[in-house]
């Protein structure tokens, strides 16, 4: 291969960082595959992050807790495809990870925001322009719809996925038409591990008048042919407290 | 929103399947942030999963551990972009999660295979037709290479992403001329977690008289439009014991 001394290049020094070693060593193994897998990611994901990489990614996990406690009551569960959740009565949305199962919860669904990846620049401006953001004080209404896709969709190339979301389906052109009403945020799960129990959590928030609304965005996206794809969807309804 | 009592949607029976209560419940919090981190991703991924996905799932994980031990030796380690890695004699390749950090080893790099984000149904098509698989007798080199992309990479939306990637850098195209020689495989790290130290971790085998092959395909690679997205990579070139 070659016979230069290993080391960093130092043709880009500009680029190039220390890196504590540290970091990288240390923790001791407390024992038990659940905690071991926890350790060892986190010795990775502590590793120093140049530029603000670090605090951007740091708000792309949230975590949706469903017990007795939580700012959203829930109002309607419904499974739509596969197996059910278990029942709750409330349930609280956070940021970033979560320590454990805090007292009351019955399950956690963990995802990421991430890149998107069928939206085309105009389309990506059409959405930019018209979507509103979260926590609208009018938006006393919630769903919390978590989905999984068959292996025959994730086997299909990108070309396929995007002619069936959208040339045939109409996903972003259907959602577009719900907006600004309805404000909405997709986390990915799939690729956070080994065997999630979903491949995304969709979340949207409405207000109370756009409840139908609502209703007929998600009975046609479950029309389209990108539906023969979800094997499994739970469809979980909420308001906010005092709402 | 409705007044249906809460539960499993009754109109798709067939669908439907009872879920274990206890595999989202119990579990004692051991403490201390990665450990409960760890706890609670596994409670949420050992829930029972439909048809065989959880198998096929847990192929997908793949950890790095670069220390002193291990089948595949370091023969140099050049960092092309951004922070290094410490250095290290020895690399180990595992399917799956790993338990801490094990004796030996000083960093740990995980990613996950996943569906193809780029490739059309026709570039598919020859790849699979051209490919060769992981573990090849003759393929004695290989090389790790871990890739960070920019904040400007992941703001382009999809149909921006695919024209740099290959209508102006021709990295399906070029990656095909060095098949079957060069055999590969593509890791996920960007949505694994909040904040992994890479996106992608790209690892290829190859016999030793391709070596230049290989070292001509990442050239090419490296000298095209979409390495302008690239702000930390690191090559890590390696031989197999014994050979």
């Amino acid at each position: 291969m070659s016979e230069e001394p290993k080391g960093p290049d130092v043709d880009r020094p500009g680029r190039a960082a220390t890196v504590s070693r540290r970091t990288f060593l240390g923790g001791a193994v407390v024992g038990g595959v659940a905690v071991a897998v926890g350790l060892a990611a986190w010795l990775v994901r502590k590793a120093p992050q140049p530029s603000q990489k670090g605090t951007e990614m740091s708000a792309r996990l949230f975590t949706f807790l469903g017990g007795e406690e939580g700012t959203w009551a829930v109002v309607e569960s419904r499974t739509i495809a596969g197996e059910p959740l278990p029942e709750v009565k409330r349930l609280n949305v956070v940021s970033g990870a979560v320590s454990g199962l805090p007292g009351g919860a019955t399950w956690l669904l963990r995802g990421v925001t991430s890149n998107e990846r069928y939206v085309t620049r105009a389309e990506k401006d059409q959405l930019v322009a018209k979507q509103q953001g979260l926590s609208r004080p009018e938006a006393t209404c919630a769903a919390l719809i978590p989905i999984r896709k068959t292996a025959k969709w994730w086997g299909l190339t990108q070309d396929e996925r995007r002619k069936v979301l959208e040339e045939r389906s109409r996903h972003i052109e259907i959602g577009l038409k719900y907006l600004p009403a309805i404000a909405r945020r997709l986390h990915h799960c799939r690729d956070l591990g080994e065997s999630e129990p979903f491949d995304f959590l969709t979340w949207f928030e409405f207000a109370k008048a756009d409840s139908g609304a609502f209703d007929e965005l998600v009975a046609k996206l479950r029309a389209s042919e990108e539906w023969k794809y979800v094997d499994r969807e739970i469809d979980v309804r909420l308001v906010r407290d005092g709402a």
